[in-house]
């Protein structure tokens, strides 16, 4: 069975039931400190993985064979499969639709104990490179409404292999998250004709309690309402609504300020578990006419990225009700990160 | 620093600042097999808590000495206090009040290392009065607008003591995602002049893949689009919009069948952490006068408990995008819990 998605008509949001990433209860039973012995995504063993879709390699060497240092390749056991068609059908009250869309792994370098904090500025700029590039060629296929990209580190933010590496979900429904976020931008835009981002900018650069870092093209700061302890958020200086739109000359400064929030995170928490998302903007070329909704997208949606330390468990509270419970003040944790010596 | 509510513009929730529960990175290094050495909940450690609300307890014996088999106390890190005023306030962009309401513990047995799969039937009976009246007492509070009553088991579920409790929150606000639930409710009534869960019922007894217990009153089932492994729902068989109305004669046939779940769980999956929830009705007696939208609730809401066992770990995908990736169909999950011997 591949990938199904379903939707929930009292929570009305989609699940992604995904059998081929383990169904016996055997297989939930991993513990913390295990580290996996053998290492797919390593130098060498590009024969144990799916085919790669993309690399940036040596001139000279072949596809899935030595030579690379940075490697993008399918998931391996995708929660979307770009072949097949939606085929959207009801079943009583429910709804379902298959899991189209792609699934790809970025494995960031051939070397597993090598990560972002210990990565050279040369690296990091190819990696920026393959993020802001993978979502270009993604957001051809006109099927696809939305592409997430995620790191999970640590076995604690559900990663399931150490090797350093990022995954980029492309999905055919913008998800609910992220259209209320949409919503919210666009109310704001309409009301005011400024862009909430920028408005949040502006506010944290005045009151400075809560800045972590600042570049000449980037702000790092520790959101008004964090979910997390010590959550952070980076974000383009100036309005930018889409992270295809990076500039090549920026992608390095990106990466480098990213490299230096978690290299504060790992200073102040001791190489913690964590994930970071980039939030881009839908897909607009997908839809013909384009939905009235994102008539202003250019002028209210603002990129950003979310790094989310996993320090505490999340419980029944939160699964009830949405709310979390944070027990750090963000103007708390943006002075500790600044405290870091990097 | 008391717990402070802040709002996102942007993501559109409430998160609470709650400091008093752990400010130092090192508050957040506790390891999945600990232990705590000293258990505040054990008979005769009473004086080590915060003082009864409530406990039901052998004539004769006085409050916050042994001699009961149910206590309730208020959290003694609570998300919420009781005292105060509300205070919503601007800063700039942002929201915030004061994190005003109640937060308390349900002490479901003087007995450490007995939970619910061991306590015997009259028990059981006791603790759903308790989960019943306290929800009832909270809501006289005409500044209540929601209470959610959730139960952590296990460290991965976010449990700080393996005394088994039980937490009730009620809160000044509706949750986003209650609130969201209720608009679900509401239309697909107004559309079809019936329950939502109701129908859902309806289908799940025609289709019985995905039932996994059922008694005169109550069902079991796990949900078409679970979002949890093994995710398992119960409701009341005949349409009961508020937990609070439940009957003297049919708390204890619930908290049987709750426990049957909860064995089966046991059963299959090797005492898995869980969260339990318990999503009711808002309090209606708070408004004056009602608000329009809850004008049919008696009619179009429909109480639940929702069990979420924890097995593997939310990462970077489910909290950039609000969907879930679940591994186990729930017609292979309601399968195996059907199958277990209890």
């Amino acid at each position: 069975m591949h990938a199904e998605m379903r939707h929930d008509p009292l929570q009305r949001r989609w699940v992604i039931i995904a059998p081929e990433r383990g169904i016996r209860p055997t297989d939930f039973t991993t513990r913390d400190d295990e580290v996996e012995e053998f290492d797919p995504f390593a130098e060498g063993n590009e024969q144990h993985t799916t085919p790669e879709i993309t690399a940036v390699r040596k001139p000279g060497t072949k596809p899935n064979t030595p030579g690379w240092t940075v490697r993008v390749i399918p998931n391996m056991y995708p929660a979307f499969r770009i072949e097949g068609e939606l085929n959207r059908r009801g079943d009583g009250l429910y709804d379902s639709m298959n899991g189209v869309g792609a699934h790809e792994i970025v494995i960031e370098t051939p070397e597993r104990f090598q990560d972002i904090p210990q990565l050279p500025d040369e690296q990091l700029r190819t990696i920026g490179l393959v993020y802001r590039d993978r979502i270009i060629d993604l957001y051809r296929d006109r099927r696809i409404k939305y592409a997430i990209l995620f790191r999970n580190h640590g076995r604690a933010a559900g990663a399931s292999l150490s090797h350093p590496h990022t995954q980029i979900a492309a999905m055919t429904v913008t998800p609910l998250q992220i259209a209320m976020e949409l919503n919210a931008a666009r109310a704001h835009y309409h009301a005011k004709e400024r862009c909430l981002l920028c408005d949040m900018l502006v506010q944290e650069k005045q009151q400075r309690v809560r800045l972590v870092q600042e570049t000449e093209k980037f702000v790092a700061f520790c959101p008004y309402a964090s979910r997390f302890n010590f959550e952070t958020w980076i974000l383009p200086r100036n309005h930018m609504y889409d992270f295809r739109k990076l500039p090549d000359e920026d992608v390095r400064e990106f990466m480098l300020i990213l490299r230096d929030v978690l290299d504060r995170m790992q200073g102040a928490l001791k190489d913690p578990p964590y994930n970071f998302i980039l939030v881009t903007a839908p897909n607009t070329e997908t839809h013909d006419p384009r939905p009235a909704q994102w008539s202003t997208l250019e002028l209210d949606w603002h990129w950003r990225v979310m790094i989310l330390p996993r320090l505490g468990s999340l419980a029944g509270f939160e699964f009830g009700t949405g709310f979390h419970i944070n027990s750090t003040p963000p103007e708390q944790a943006a002075e500790l990160l600044r405290s870091v010596e990097v």
